[in-house]
């Protein structure tokens, strides 16, 4: 079939070539451009963050660094400068510089460079494979690759590239380091990165490295006390065929994996991250696409294992997974993973923030039930379960997924397009311009949508041109039409992706109109949680139920009838529009005793949904996603 | 209305006036008669537990005593003598013999007699409010009291009155201990009982003071490092309106207020104990009669919070719940006490037990998913969560429940009768020869039934005499005949007992004759795990499904409809004859994705229910309770 994509053949499009101009997204965009960069660094600043990396923190002083810190600071810089890239901002820049030349000043003659070690525990440099100190020089390059691609200012990649090389050295060349591989992976997919930005082929070697020999090193299994399969490192990588250990972990992991199969296309690995990928999306990810569904850890658990009310679902996990995905369709250009990023973007990831965009959701269940967690308060701490916290807050100890939003959301633009060869594929819908290169002619595209709360994608070919465009067609949608200047088009399908060649004219208008009904879903009967149960979706946007909407009816008994039918309309929530879908439902007539003889009377009530990621705006309340089909 | 009891004036019929002849509760005893007496006596003379009454215990020696030791071998030792009562048995005798004389040579002086404290700890003594002394001082009545009663033999009994006056003295005229009221209530009721054998009103005295002292107490107060809710100690007893901390503590506490409510015809105390029974059961008890809702603490969490998997539903709790309740219907004749009873008698009591009598459980759950504890298990101890065991085992650490049942059953008896002036009020139903005394005749009663596996009761007054007979209709039962020499009988109904006066003649046969149909049983919306679920019932039995007996089918997804009838059928289970119910049910059929649009594809399937109480006797399989109503 002709322009259906060769395999490792992907290439994206940088949110570089894309301007938002409308919609969702840009909504998103504009709310982290004016509240959450500034609050998140608000928050970091309150707290010592951008203090420690001074590095001049002694016994005795506030703020002691933390070892996951640095990494904070530089996923907010690297969100930051994505920011920066599409709009000059000299205050923002200011504050980025003034960072830089404290960890400039911070750098040790040797080129080492992490807050918490060189203040607090300058002998345990290397020596600790849990401690995040890898994970913060990944998070480093990439701050750095951001600042540098924004401004053009080498000093930040100049400084981690000293770091990088002084790694390289003990890791790779001289292994004189206590541990072989990161306990938290996140430096293999930066240094791939750096790799593409440098050219220098000595970083593709680390992270292969790193990749290659985990789960292979006894040095690892000596040092780490911990389970090995916490850490993904129990087998070697392209052994691992489910989805273990720490969430973000193991996702962070893939995105390396993917990174690396695309460049060398390599087989075993891309079936590695295949298999993966599906044992994650066929059993072990929410209908909202959070994964890990245990505190403990903060892991993934075991196949169907999805719990409403105790799941951890982190919202960098769910990033992580569509970071994952868009990396996958650049492989295998499959509209699953396309579909998985935007469950994941649409639901967990923006569950993660408020929609006044200052306040943050770590953990993001499926179910809340207020009463448990207020009865969990009042007991004394060592007698408290874990539960997630139902009210988002300013920030955490742990503050990861704040600035993983801000890095998230400003370069959103990347899950639009990529290219192969003389196709353009289209995976995410949104309001833009982008200007994307193919091997021999420049596109202008312009895509007009209110997606995701209508299925209706314009698209406008601004400048001519023969090649393919490869439109996504959801997994969610079951019918759709394409139009090119008002005729049916001419299209084949593969992998859920509707190929369109022909040489187009300026100004062509193509209309791909995915029909968004109001579905019921259901899980599979092996979740045993789910069964007799169904959640509401449209489109890509799970719904969800919260009791301030619905009188504080029972949601947990809520039933869903065959002959209810939801309508849609727009709210305004929190200063929002936001579409809300209301039906006629049935729940039971409320009585006094614990049990009785089963009776089935029930009474019609209204039932109001609202997107699953607006929850917890208002209060804390009930909330329910999965209602008993009827 | 003739007959109808006045509040306050229920005695019981003592198990020793009645003798089981066959049915249900003969073959339980029989079976502790014949393997659980020895199999906890083995098991705690090879954990050292009866050494330990030597009080020789030095530093470096092998089983080192523990603080709640005493109070399990006193427990056993009043279970077996419940069994020595009816039944002469040398070989026990002696057993019992020599831990009496063990504990005779370890008593000090003063009179003390703990093995913990004497032998590890006698600095400690009466200073620490949690360490279980005054609840191994409840149970040291309770055992001396029963051996006492079986065999007339004083000496057991003696040197517990000489450690009872000691804490008399300490705690009551004295107030020297540390603290005023014990961190386990056990020993009040034990107090009562004290009182009742010997006379001694100081005993009652001792009783009330700790009753009342209880929540009033600033000594507690500052040596409860714990919070005070888990130990009943946050409100005085007569304010506490809901059932809060452990559960066992709880319901022990409820015993002594029942019993000095009845003693002194207390109005405010018996007010109290109505709140917390109908708070118990109108709002945090299983459909099994199992109580507690958490590990944390093995407490009682808050209203309509029922979860299936994780529940705690200790067996003592349960049993605790059943003394509870023939306590209250002493007060007043309503039969929902004897309901409750049965419950948890029926169902979470015997869970606590295997059919072979040598295996039990602590925990109860609603429901086993293997595959969770399986991967939990697979995990380091420190990112394990609780989980009740799927299979009983032979001892625990803490091994109140083993013994809890010897006794229990052995005095089983107990739960069938009790007298209100000239009226016999018949409980609960066992085949069983009664002599009961009123005040002005000895009646002699005979009660052939194959209760609770069928509902009909036959009853014949062995001796004639005018007095009111008290039928109690279980609350579950909806239909039922009542005859007089096989006509309908004359009989008038209050609080769910059928009064029948009638000056009866020598050979009269009563049958009562409840109709005890498969009932669906639903649960208050309010829990929200259960909504849309029903328990399958047949008279006080809660049914259950196995994997194994299911082929394996997801026992979460069983839809049962409204055209569904079981059978019930008797059905060999490792070795008894057990009821067992069949029917036709849906379940949806497989599918391979986690999530699909929902198709309401199913198929008709068998499904075979066993009694709960049977449950986990042929290896870890699946378990479930509460099944989809569709």
């Amino acid at each position: 079939m002709r322009g259906v994509m060769k395999k490792y053949s992907g290439k994206t499009v940088s949110f570089g070539q894309v301007a938002l101009k409308g919609g969702f997204w840009y909504a998103q965009q504009e709310l982290v451009k004016k509240v959450t960069i500034d609050a998140v660094y608000d928050r970091f600043e309150e707290t010592g963050r951008f203090e420690a990396l001074k590095g001049e923190w002694k016994e005795g002083m506030p703020f002691k660094p933390h070892i996951f810190w640095d990494s904070d600071v530089t996923k907010w810089m690297e969100g930051a400068a994505y920011y920066l890239k599409k709009e000059r901002n000299d205050i923002l820049e200011a504050k980025l510089d003034m960072l830089i030349e404290r960890m400039e000043k911070q750098q040790t003659e040797d080129g080492y460079l992490n807050s918490y070690f060189t203040t607090v525990e300058p002998e345990a440099r290397f020596t600790r494979r849990l401690d995040h100190e890898l994970y913060c020089a990944g998070h480093l390059i990439e701050g750095a690759l951001a600042y540098y691609e924004a401004t053009g200012k080498r000093k930040m990649l100049d400084l981690t590239i000293r770091y990088i090389d002084q790694i390289d050295r003990i890791f790779r060349i001289e292994h004189s380091a206590a541990f072989d591989t990161p306990g938290h992976q996140e430096i293999e997919m930066a240094l791939v990165k750096l790799y593409q930005v440098t050219g220098e082929v000595r970083y593709k070697e680390l992270a292969e490295y790193f990749i290659d020999t985990r789960g292979n090193s006894q040095k690892d299994r000596d040092t780490t006390k911990e389970d090995l399969v916490s850490f993904q490192s129990h087998l070697p990588v392209r052994e691992q065929k489910t989805a273990q250990g720490h969430a973000v972990r193991m996702l962070y992991q893939m995105c390396a994996m993917a990174d690396l199969a695309l460049l060398d296309q390599e087989e075993e690995m891309t079936t590695a991250c295949e298999t993966l990928f599906d044992n994650i999306v066929q059993k072990r990810m929410h209908i909202t696409g959070g994964i890990g569904s245990t505190y403990l850890a903060e892991a993934f658990t075991f196949d169907y294992d999805l719990p409403e009310i105790t799941t951890y679902n982190e919202t960098c996990a769910s990033i992580a997974l569509a970071m994952f995905s868009r990396r996958m369709w650049l492989i295998d250009a499959d509209h699953k993973y396309a579909d998985c990023a935007e469950l994941a973007l649409y639901n967990t990831m923006l569950s993660g923030m408020s929609l006044s965009g200052d306040r943050f959701f770590y953990e993001n269940p499926l179910a809340a039930h207020p009463e448990r967690n207020q009865f969990n308060a009042s007991r004394k701490e060592n007698i408290r379960e874990h539960l997630p916290i139902l009210e988002r807050v300013k920030v955490f100890d742990c503050s990861c997924c704040p600035p993983n939003l801000v890095r998230t959301m400003g370069s959103i633009g990347d899950y639009m397009y990529s290219v192969s060869e003389n196709t353009i594929y289209a995976h995410c819908y949104m309001d833009a311009e982008a200007w994307i290169s193919l091997p021999d002619q420049e596109v202008y595209l312009r895509q007009r949508t209110e997606y995701p709360y209508a299925g209706q994608i314009d698209l406008e070919a601004g400048t001519g041109g023969d090649y393919t465009l490869a439109l996504r067609i959801p997994g969610w949608c079951s019918s759709y039409r394409i139009l090119v200047n008002g005729d049916p088009a001419v299209y084949t399908v593969e992998k859920g992706y509707a190929y369109l060649h022909r040489v187009w004219q300026e100004k062509d208008h193509i209309v791909l109109d995915l029909d968004m009904p109001v579905e019921l879903v259901e899980a599979n009967p092996k979740v045993p949680n789910l069964c007799g149960r169904v959640a509401v979706m449209r489109g890509p946007l799970t719904f969800c139920a919260e009791g301030i909407d619905n009188q504080d009816l029972p949601l947990r008994d809520i039933r869903i009838g065959d002959a209810c039918s939801f309508e849609m309309s727009l709210e305004e929530i929190c200063g929002r529009q936001l579409p809300v879908l209301s039906g006629r439902v049935s729940v039971r007539k409320a009585f006094d005793v614990l049990y009785r003889t089963y009776c089935g009377e029930k009474e019609s009530v209204a039932l109001k949904l609202i997107p699953y990621f607006a929850w917890a705006n208002r209060g804390i309340s009930e909330m329910n996603v999965w209602f008993i089909k009827e």
